[in-house]
């Protein structure tokens, strides 16, 4: 299988603590890397993890919290320290180019690099990106400013060659590819060699969901329903329901009937809200829905 | 001896790296902090260091180049969070606020005190801060953009009562206070107590200065003449000195040369340029030139 894995270099919430840094994670994608947010001190964890900044073309950020994109401005002069090349998207809430141009105009000016806001609309389910192998939309969120998630999807791979089949038929090299595509194979003497009696299926395309910050909203299970891996906020425990409403976040058990409803295959919980300094408690109660849950790792890698 | 020390946050220069920070220190006058220069992640080193976030109302900022002021944002956002009041200084270049202005505005609306852009001229010694015990003043320094040090003066104290003498000539209580300030003592009978028999010297009036980024310059001298403790950048080694001087930078040993010109008391080097993963040979270098030189090191404390 070709790498498709997340990386967590923050899992934290607004208030920064020892323990977490904010959000930010990176999808690897076949080697190519996908920044996820891009809270204060994302590079530094990017170079803590011995990340590749030169395979980093596109930046996704979810909203404009601080959280969630103070780190942008460092990353982008750094990268440009480093002498990257090739146009760096930002794919985000119209305001970023607002927010940020000014700043890349006075501190980083004369990049070697374009930096392309790509404005998205965070209130609907939008291609972003549409790449031979893989694909990302938004996910409409519900918080306090407008948000949304991303659904990285990969594309069907090609069947795989029998190679039993193909030499039995004696099928010429240059038919391979069209068979790998699903077509099915004429002889000389003009019978027809069913596809499925060449070849065994893809691979099955798999799918991330990342889904923070956000309110508690069955609306997203139809974008994220049966994913291989799903990251759903879970800022707060059941016992701070009325403060995860009252902050438009979501809760361990919230986000694990999520995770049920939508069938995913596993579930990633992570902005933790300052106030748990042991997150055992939030697991189990996210477990206690969903079981097939884990906790967020700063540096710890999740395979699609 | 009342507190005044200098705590390094980062000492690392443009390009972050996993051993240093980017540029930002803890003056603590008395328990009072002032932070000079904020660099991205400054907040977490606070957090690390277990300062306290409270304590702090002026931050000095020596110039606009981003690894000097990255960090700025996210830690006004987090005294927001935190709830800290108080009005906050920014004592910067007058850009400080254009810039800055419109980040507080849409990332931190409501926030509990009032941030207050203080413009300073870099390019003169001006008094920024003059308060009771103690005086803050720019240094003017050579560097791509304007930039300033900072000079961070302690005035001199009360004299110290000598309590057998003030017993012996029964001097009044209400006296007391005039004699610390330097009053003689007239008895009843008018008789003259030379102030000099009543008291001792006032503990000396100590000095730190912030000299960082700049090229070599002797300019700086008469400002930092005699200072207890001096922070002198010294990015490069004399091997590299026609990339110090190509970015306006200063080697270890220039930064030696000034401190032993300017007769200071003890010399810290910092802003180490990132191609230096062995820092000894930066310190022996400058402490061939001065041999009361010590090394920047993150989450030290040194003694004004």
């Amino acid at each position: 299988m070709e790498k498709f894995e997340v990386k967590i270099l923050g899992c934290g919430s607004a208030l920064p603590t020892t323990r977490l840094n904010p959000t930010s994670q990176i999808i690897n994608f076949r080697d190519n890397l996908f920044l996820v947010d891009c809270g204060e001190g994302t590079q530094l964890q990017m170079r803590h993890m011995q990340l590749k900044f030169s395979r980093l073309s596109h930046i996704f950020l979810s909203h404009l919290h601080g959280d969630h994109c103070f780190g942008l401005i460092g990353l982008i002069s750094t990268l440009g320290l480093l002498n990257r090349t090739g146009d760096l998207y930002i794919h985000a809430h119209p305001d970023a180019g607002k927010v940020f141009r000014p700043l890349l105009d006075y501190f980083c000016a004369g990049l070697p690099f374009e930096v392309v806001f790509n404005p998205i609309a965070p209130q609907t389910h939008s291609v972003i990106l549409d790449e031979r192998s893989y694909r990302v939309s938004s996910i409409p969120l519900k918080h306090r400013v407008p948000t949304c998630g991303f659904l990285f999807e990969e594309k069907p791979g090609l069947r795989h060659i029998v190679k039993e089949s193909i030499d039995f038929y004696q099928v010429p090299v240059k038919m391979l590819l069209p068979i790998k595509e699903g077509a099915d194979y004429i002889t000389p003497e003009g019978k027809v060699i069913a596809n499925e009696l060449l070849t065994k299926p893809a691979n099955p395309a798999r799918k991330y969901a990342f889904c923070s910050d956000t309110a508690y909203t069955e609306s997203i299970i139809p974008y994220i329903e049966g994913v291989d891996l799903l990251y759903h906020e879970a800022t707060f425990s059941e016992a701070d329901k009325a403060r995860a409403k009252q902050t438009m976040h979501t809760t361990a058990l919230q986000a694990a009937k999520i995770a049920e409803q939508a069938q995913v295959k596993q579930l990633i919980i992570g902005h933790f809200s300052a106030r748990y300094t042991d997150l055992s408690g939030l697991l189990a109660e996210a477990q206690s829905g969903f079981v097939n849950t884990v906790l967020a790792k700063e540096g710890h890698t999740y395979r699609v």
